[in-house]
C-alpha cells in the first residue's frame, strides 16, 4: 500500500490536556488553523452552520500500541471482544478520529467548538460543515455494548 | 507543520469509475481491506451495526487543484462563494472524505456498502462503526444553498 502524506491544517488549542473517557460535552476548545498556509477566506460562510465534522489524529497514541486483534472495548469483560474497525477506540490504524461538534464561533482562523474529544495540541486534518443529508440514510441499529459505552461520553 | 503519514487500510472496489455529483445511493461497492496486514479479526462484531463511517482519500484529485479561496459550490453563481472548509467539495487540503453509509454485509476482509461516494480504487484510511451518539448533539442548522446542493446527492 502506498503511503499517503497529510499535512495538518491546524491544531486543537485548549480544552483537556489528558485523554479522559467521558463528559466531553463539558469541554470547550479552539481549533487554530495554520496562518502560514491559510487566510480567513477558507472559513468564509462556515458560521452559517451550527455543527462541523472535525477529522483529527490521535497523535499521542504510540503507533506500536495499535492493536489489531479483537478486544473488549475499554477492557470491560462484560462487553464482547470486537475488532478495531468495530469500535471507535483511538488505538487504531492511522489513529484518525472523526467527531461532529457544535461550532460556537469563528474568528479569523480560529474556531471555537464544544465537545470535541481531542486534547490540546491535537493535529487537525480537515474541517467539514455538518450537513443533515450526511446523517445515516435509513434507521440505524447498534449493539447494546456500544450504547452502554456511550452513556457518559458526552 | 510536521507531515503525518497514513497507510491505506484497503481500497474501494467496484461501484463508479468516474466521480459523478449525484445519485450515490444507487451505487453498491465493496471495501477490501489489506490482507497482508489484517485478518478478519479486525472486523469482528462490525456486522452488529447497520451503518459505518468511511474515511477515504480523493486520490484522483490533483493536489495542485486544491483551491483555498472562497468559491461558489459546483460553480453555481446562485450560491454564495464559501471557503473550502465551509463545503464538502473534494478539492480540499488533504483530500479526505468522510461518509456514513449502510453496511450491507461483511465477508472476511470485504465489506459491502451502499451509497459510498468514492469511486473504484479509492484508498480507505479508516472504518468506524456508526454510533447514534455520534450524531450532532443539539438541533442543526445549515444555509439554504447546502440543502439545495444535496437535493439529488443520494
Amino acid at each position: 500500500m502506498d503511503p499517503i502524506t497529510c499535512t495538518p491544517i491546524g491544531h486543537v488549542r485548549g480544552g483537556r490536556t489528558e485523554p479522559i473517557d467521558d463528559d466531553w460535552d463539558a469541554v470547550e476548545a479552539t481549533i487554530e488553523l495554520d496562518g502560514e498556509r491559510f487566510g480567513p477566506d477558507v472559513l468564509a460562510g462556515l458560521d452559517a452552520f451550527s455543527h462541523i465534522d472535525v477529522v483529527f489524529v490521535f497523535d499521542r497514541v504510540d503507533e506500536a500500541a495499535v492493536h489489531l486483534g479483537a478486544r473488549h472495548p475499554r477492557n470491560n469483560p462484560d462487553w464482547p471482544a470486537v475488532g478495531i474497525f468495530a469500535q471507535r477506540a483511538k488505538v487504531r490504524p492511522n489513529r484518525i478520529g472523526v467527531t461532529t461538534c457544535p461550532l460556537l464561533g469563528v474568528d479569523g482562523l480560529r474556531l471555537r467548538v464544544r465537545g470535541l474529544d481531542a486534547i490540546d495540541g491535537t493535529p487537525v486534518l480537515d474541517i467539514k460543515p455538518y450537513l443533515r443529508e450526511f446523517a445515516p440514510r435509513g434507521a440505524t441499529t447498534q449493539p447494546a455494548w456500544a450504547t452502554e459505552l456511550m452513556a457518559g461520553y458526552w
